[in-house]
């Protein structure tokens, strides 16, 4: 028919993006114009086996609906915790958020079985690559994305390039040190920033106060079952929970050091903030910086919270985009 | 007469090189090949008239001194405290390492003296040239070099080139922050590696010893009315002090702490330590990095102790050298 013939020409250039977190493994189409068309979203789980499986299989049935959707996917770009080798497409090694995820093949099996070309970069790094081409970070040279969620994670643009380090550990940000001592982190050190100010580490907080009957105040509820989390310790700050309010202090304290201390090495000209927990620590990381840095270092920076709904998502699709378009034009 | 000529035919390309720090401003002839020709030292005067006064005489004595050596003097390098704008030969600001050291114009009133041309960067930054062009990070594209002297700097190099940062505050990595409260530090700050790990901060703690009558051991002496300084607490501790030795400690565990921050940041090839405290820190850092650091950037850093006698001076050289030679050929 016509209206078929038309839908061909139009075809969306698009991409595949994955984004796969200690809690969420999520599975997009996205387009050229940055449109998340379609999403997909299952628990991550537990073992390699079961984690690979799941990713093919959304992966295919991804591709059905690009179908549907008259898109044209150009690759796979694939976000992930932990260390990333993006030359070979390898996890080279998580910490504990993510187990059974070190030295893992992401490339080949994938793009054998799905018969396109596969992307792999870390979380962090995508997400910067996201704001670089659709968010904040868009005609900036020097910017670092620091993403405060279940983890921390981050990643530096330096000349308009991602800075990815000798070993691939470059903008581990979550594991940048604001304490001798501190909290256990989940990379087997203690008082990392990741372990002060993360989604985890406010649970673990919180479950402490909740253990004590210290978390609950009017206002913050727990449904029958619901587990306490980070969520549970902020809002009882906000409502007047003097020790609820002293986690938060604490946990914006340390982030507010681990961007100083970014300050201090890299010196961008702007740092963005991402991630369900960037609005509630914006203020606090400003402050901290008017306080604590050197004044040539905290007069100009701007510390911004990205507007993107998925960075990390729209990071990995950029990178399919962005190789695509280099390689037709 | 004949010699005379020859000596003319032979004149060697040489560079004046500064160092002006806390304690002492140096001098200096340095030829192509990083010899140095002529050394002067004096102690660091305390106000910005007295300082330049001096500097400007120790500048016009080597420019004689030169003129014996059969010397032909390309231009002035400058390597000094504070956050510089190289572009401009201005020093921004400084710490209270150095008084009276902020918005100073080093070029114009030098470069007019004594009619040469003047560059200037901060000792950190002059001190990774210094290893680029002489010592251990030549064929290096991407290195760090940590100095730990009276205070704590830097320098950072990525893609061969130097890191200064949107605001000339990168690779400040003294207030790399370690702590969350900590000693206080010579930025306003707390808690910085500086505060911890430098000269100044062992002296601090020396003192405290001493006063409470805990410093000397059998085998450390003080020479009537000298000075107690951190080089007394590091005999002390090597000694068997047990309180001298647990500041040694936490003054490594500082310093290991912010290179394992430097390592999840920047993730370079290999890292520098100069400056006079750098060989009784190497193997504390090394340890540290072990323990606390991820095991994909713990696992094949170098950590290694600067081979040269003067890195800030033979880098603020090479500044020189480098843009004359360029500018030559
Ligand atoms: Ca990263
Ligand atoms: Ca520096
Ligand atoms: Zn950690
Ligand atoms: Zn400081």
């Amino acid at each position: 028919t016509v209206s078929q013939d038309i839908d061909h020409i139009l075809e969306t250039q698009s991409a595949l993006a994955v984004d796969l977190g200690g809690t969420n493994l999520r599975v997009a189409i996205i387009s050229q114009q940055g449109e998340i068309l379609h999403k997909m979203s299952e628990l991550t789980p537990v073992t390699y086996e079961q984690r690979m499986d799941l990713l093919v299989r959304m992966l295919v049935e991804a591709t059905s609906k690009a179908v549907e959707l008259s898109c044209r996917i150009l690759g796979i770009g694939i976000s992930t915790g932990g260390r990333v080798n993006p030359h070979e497409g390898m996890v080279l090694h998580s910490t504990k958020i993510l187990e059974e995820w070190s030295s893992i093949d992401l490339r080949t099996p994938i793009s054998s079985k799905l018969h396109l070309p596969v992307w792999v970069d870390n979380d962090g790094n995508c997400a910067a690559l996201g704001e670089k081409k659709f968010g904040k970070g868009k005609g900036s040279e020097d910017f670092i994305t620091l993403i405060v969620g279940t983890g921390i994670g981050g990643g530096i643009v330096l000349n308009n390039e991602l800075v990815h380090g000798a070993n691939f550990c470059a903008a581990e940000l979550g594991h940048i040190s604001v304490s001798m001592d501190g909290p256990d982190c989940m990379c087997g050190s203690s008082g990392c920033v990741e372990s002060y100010s993360s989604g985890i580490a406010l649970q673990r907080e919180a479950k402490k106060l909740h253990d004590a009957d210290e978390l609950l105040v009017p206002g913050v509820h727990l449904r029958e079952g619901e587990e306490v989390t980070g969520k549970h310790v902020i809002q009882a700050a906000q409502l007047g929970n003097k020790k609820a309010e002293k986690v938060v202090e604490t946990a914006c304290e340390a982030l507010g050091l681990a961007v100083c201390s970014l300050l201090h090495t890299v010196n961008p000209s702007h740092i963005i903030l991402c991630g369900h927990l960037a609005p509630h620590y914006v203020d606090g990381v400003r402050e901290v910086i008017q306080r604590r840095a050197l004044p040539s270092a905290a007069s100009s920076i701007q510390i911004m919270v990205s507007d993107l709904e998925e960075p990390a998502l729209l990071g990995a699709a950029s990178i399919v985009l962005e190789y695509a378009t280099r390689r037709i034009y």
